[in-house]
């Protein structure tokens, strides 16, 4: 086995799974509950095409080939050392066959692929507007987190482009931006057709919600039961071991 | 005090609060949880104005004075004999003088409430959109589960007209029409500003859900926390309990 290229502010963590591993920024944007949980509920079919937008270093991609009978996934990210750090993680997995990792803007998908040509889109995008809470911390963690280079509207835009007819979008986001997102999905035809809210406490209100879009679909939302992350005590309650593959 | 003057086909039950009552019909629609739940959601404000739409029997403005120091409930209602019902429950409430039901057409508002006049718009509608669902049960009961005679778009049109600025529209409805709701509201600038879900059980799909629309509101929507029906035992959650006055 070749050894591992490793640069001095990058740190190789392992996924719990298959063995494989990711490179990540020691002082940079790290994926998080998020990712775990958004490749847990695309639940891509066997033998589907899937494409990764705002794919930062491939945590998706990677999690999706672990976990599921997929043909190929794409994953696209517009910063240059990212898309080098997954290609990186990607070859230390021997992921090749399945995952390529492209450089390139979400706003320009028409160029670069087919229209009509994924099963499934996945997208875990920056969720705050504009410089809304936004500090001085370092461009690649803000470019993460703020919709600096990738708004909503661009992800659901390059969605209906990449997606076939009943393709899904399956994204992962905040509640505070819930009535925004169901609202653009619709207004590009891109159906809402299950969400579910993900509670850290059964008292407490929600940090994220997972949404799945059909193109084309009919007007019908199934809402999940609510996905609660900690019991009263602290510790994960049973359907996080289960998603994170720890029963 | 007056004799109650009853028809043969109805019951008098009892609210559990300042022992008020209410008129319903023995083999009509009743009202359900959804009502107490949306009275509760609504708190309105000292001295609020509301309007209640699809009001039926009045349970809604008769658990709005109940529990609120408002200054004036209107209830609007299609169908006669229920308007006829809730003013005699008005009556044996002696609640004259804070609530007035009329008979009336959700989509003729403009012809008999000035616009831009109440604080507060609460509606708990037909639930299911045409006939979907639909059996050959009794017409009133049909009206009150079907948009036979008012759809969710007549509500939020309505609603935009009778509300002041920054005033609300607090519904309840299932959550299977979810995003076509939020989508509506936003379309008609009733930026929906806090939902509930409610959840029979923890680990079971939402059956209704809890939405607070602002007219010429700000996008940005709070998810509360979730609200859960039944404990694993079957009894009441805490939570129902405190709302249903009895802690």
């Amino acid at each position: 086995m070749d050894p591992i290229k490793m640069m001095p502010d990058e740190r190789l963590d392992d996924l719990q799974i298959k063995g494989y591993k990711i490179l990540q920024k020691t002082d940079g944007f790290c994926f998080g509950m998020d990712a775990v949980l958004l490749s847990d509920y695309a639940k891509p079919k066997k033998g589907a095409k899937v494409m990764d937008l705002c794919s930062g270093t491939g945590i998706i991609p990677i999690l999706l080939e672990a976990k599921y009978p997929v043909s190929q996934v794409e994953g696209l990210e517009y910063q240059e050392r990212f898309v080098e750090m997954a290609q990186r993680s990607i070859q230390i997995n021997g992921q090749e066959g399945c995952i390529s990792m492209s450089q390139g803007d979400v706003k320009e998908v028409r160029e670069h692929y087919a229209q009509d040509s994924f099963d499934v889109v996945t997208c875990n995008p920056p969720y705050m507007t504009g410089s809304h809470g936004l500090t001085n911390e370092d461009f690649s963690k803000a470019v993460a987190r703020h919709e600096i280079l990738c708004s909503l509207e661009d992800v659901i835009k390059a969605s209906k482009w990449l997606l076939k007819p009943t393709g899904h979008l399956v994204m992962v986001h905040r509640p505070f931006r819930l009535a925004e997102i169901l609202y653009m999905l619709k207004q590009y035809k891109l159906e809402p057709k299950r969400m579910r809210l993900v509670y850290p406490y059964v008292d407490k209100e929600p940090n994220m919600v997972l949404i799945d879009a059909v193109k084309g679909g009919k007007q019908r939302i199934t809402v999940d039961p609510p996905l609660i992350v900690y019991n009263k005590d602290g510790s994960y309650t049973e359907e996080i071991y289960k998603i994170y593959g720890e029963e």
